[in-house]
């Protein structure tokens, strides 16, 4: 028996494999979920796992896993992976990074016949991206027993398919997955990605050692004002909205993010009515995408919001109304995970930095019913959901060698490197 | 002969009767230029002239003329008059007032069977408003040689109709409108109107004694930044076009109007691409509506805006390129003609003030061929283009006997009232 070792050249090339399913002509993904682009990447998977004599499973939301056996199979496993969905101009490496890191960290297991007390699983989980059918983290948020897979049975797709046909298919697809129930015990969840923001590649850190998620609020901010010409309506006579929402954005811009770093504020979408040139608005509604770990001060940014929006709107004699219309709380990830992780970055040399993710991931989900972690890498100019999102052959090395190190230091409760026990 | 005077009753009979043609039920007028509508107006207004013995001609662009013979029907005409056609959802008084206030005085100087030197003519310029077909104020700008028909030959409106083929069946439609020359020799020009604004109502003032027309700008300004997720780009990694046009409008907003009364400057319309919640934009463009009476300062306020804008974009890491999309120069009123209006308030104890037109008129381009000049008459609440537009009779009526004592003012170069000279 040998120690473990990634193999970069062969996960190189399953990238390679799998970036060709759905391979858009800019360099891209479209391979959305439960598609036949999806069907034929699981197909893929579960026949490379196979091939290695792995058990291939899945549940009833086609949620994917792939079982190197331990000792004892009775055993919750230990979960790596991701998903294999993509965005309908998708990157190569969003959600397929993870997944076939994970399935690497199994293929290098079984390379150096390292035998586990329990299972470790490789999962795919189903329909992350939420593009085609919303909403996304479908599988996971099911799994975790967050949602009721039942409510989806009418959905309709961006595309107009039936969701229930779709999901149908996917799991005929896949005859020699063994069906599963949904939501399993597990004893951890390590999930790799790539970071979807700028902030590892600028600061030349190899790993990021995730300890939650960001809670997200989406705000609806309708100002009423009084509709008029352009023209012949002087200033004192005006009830603009427009002026009241500028001095509305103005205020939050300069005052949320510039006082909390780990504060997000931003303004993705406005529009006027009647939308005329020439005319005063009557109305202005605008969104605002509002983030933070921290749940309180999640709660206090809504509050600074709705006490500015109000004052601002007095201001120019305009009534306000503010709807949510999306909550997300924080999620926050598990302290020894954490420490397992970023102790084995150590071992392993890679410069690293705790950080929060701003994006969701089915870790979010995962971390309600099992010690959960992620580890983000850098993807080039922090870009993701697009075509042109990269991932450098080093930065795709260091992210599989930390899985390895990790998902053998959880399996173990030992360090592999650097004179750490072997079983 | 006696003293000529309006007929209030009449005219408020003929603007009901007006307002059946294209009612909407919410008490409007839906008229739009070169409609069976706008012809069926035409036809009645053509009709009644005839009734009187009164002459009906049109030009090539279907502007609507009526004749009031003098003793000598050489010499130019004054010209007094308005417009017909109407916003889709327009009121029954924005054209149509001034319109058949001109012709309640061609019935009032026949009534008392007064005697002119040259003729009276009332006229209904076509398509003022361009919402069918654009531009606006189409008749007057081609009247006054501003405009070459020619170019509008292929032009399609808003409802797909073929503008060459709508104005031929507008002119066949009047068979008895004998064809005059695009534009002809005018001795001058008066046209009543309501404010479309809300101040001589706010001010308790009867008449507005108009004196110029406002010029008007309107640029297109787009901001380019940087797109970004919305929850993993921190602030120091954004280059947000939002940002930057909220920097940009709210000093502007803060700065223009306020210091400068006769400034209007107005943001109608703004949107982000690509416009998701959770999206940073790539770009924002959003829409300024300058105007000023005076060239110089409206040249000055648009140096304002591109300096303020290009600022505003480099604090941001932005890029801002900013397009003209129209540019009507202020027009200025002939001083005889605005002092003669003035004296004939005066006379008739009619409360007013000199002010600019915020809209535009087709006055703006008779000022460039004859002697010009408008009377406001207040509407409720400022309130045009809306089914809810008003005016109280009692406006009505000042409005037409002012309109009458004006035109006979300038056809005799004496007063009517108060001890003037009878021809």
């Amino acid at each position: 028996m040998t120690s473990p070792a990634i193999r970069a050249e062969r996960l190189q090339q399953r990238l390679e494999a799998f970036a060709h399913i759905g391979a858009t002509p800019a360099g891209g993904v479209n391979r959305q979920a439960l598609s036949p682009e999806d069907r034929e990447a699981r197909r893929l998977l579960a026949e490379l796992a196979q091939a290695r004599g792995f058990q291939v499973f899945q549940d009833a939301i086609a949620n994917l896993f792939i079982r190197r056996s331990g000792r004892d199979d009775s055993l919750p496993p230990l979960l790596i992976g991701s998903h294999l969905d993509s965005q309908p101009t998708g990157g190569r490496f969003d959600g397929a990074l993870g997944t076939l890191s994970a399935f690497e960290v199994l293929e290098a297991l079984e390379d150096a016949k390292l035998e586990t007390s329990g299972p470790i699983e490789v999962v795919a989980w189903t329909n992350e991206e939420g593009s085609r059918f919303a909403p996304g983290v479908m599988g996971s948020m099911a799994f975790a027993g967050a949602a009721d897979p039942a409510q989806w049975q009418s959905l309709a797709g961006s595309d107009g398919a039936s969701f229930s046909d779709e999901l149908a298919a996917t799991l005929a697809a896949l005859p020699e997955a063994a069906l599963r129930p949904l939501g399993t015990p597990l004893s951890g969840y390590i999930e790799l990605h790539i970071e979807q923001g700028p902030s590892l590649e600028k600061e030349g850190l190899a790993i990021g050692v995730v300890t939650g998620v960001q809670g997200t609020r989406w705000l609806k901010v309708t100002v009423t004002g009084e509709a008029g010409h352009a023209g012949t309506t002087p200033l004192p006579y005006r009830r603009d909205p427009m002026v009241a929402a500028v001095g509305m954005m103005h205020q939050l811009q300069a005052s949320v993010m510039p006082s909390d770093a780990d504060a997000r504020l931003t303004v993705g979408r406005i529009a006027t009515i009647p939308g005329s040139v020439n005319a005063i608005p009557k109305a202005v509604t605008f969104s605002l995408d509002l983030r933070h770990p921290s749940a309180i001060r999640l709660d206090a940014i809504e509050g600074e919001v709705r006490a500015i929006c109000r004052a601002e709107g007095e201001k120019q004699g305009c009534s306000v109304e503010i709807s949510m219309a999306f909550d997300m709380p924080p999620g926050v990830f598990a302290p020894g995970m954490i420490d397992t992780i970023e102790a084995a970055a150590g071992r392993l040399s890679l410069p690293s930095k705790k950080m929060v993710s701003g994006a969701f991931h089915d870790a979010l989900f995962l971390a309600r019913v099992a010690p959960t972690a992620m580890i983000f890498v850098p993807c080039r100019d922090g870009i993701s959901h697009n075509e042109a999102e990269y991932v450098e052959p080093a930065s795709i090395r260091d992210g599989a060698r930390l899985l390895l190190e990790a998902t053998v230091a959880v399996a173990y409760g030992a360090a592999m490197t650097s004179g750490g026990e072997r079983p």
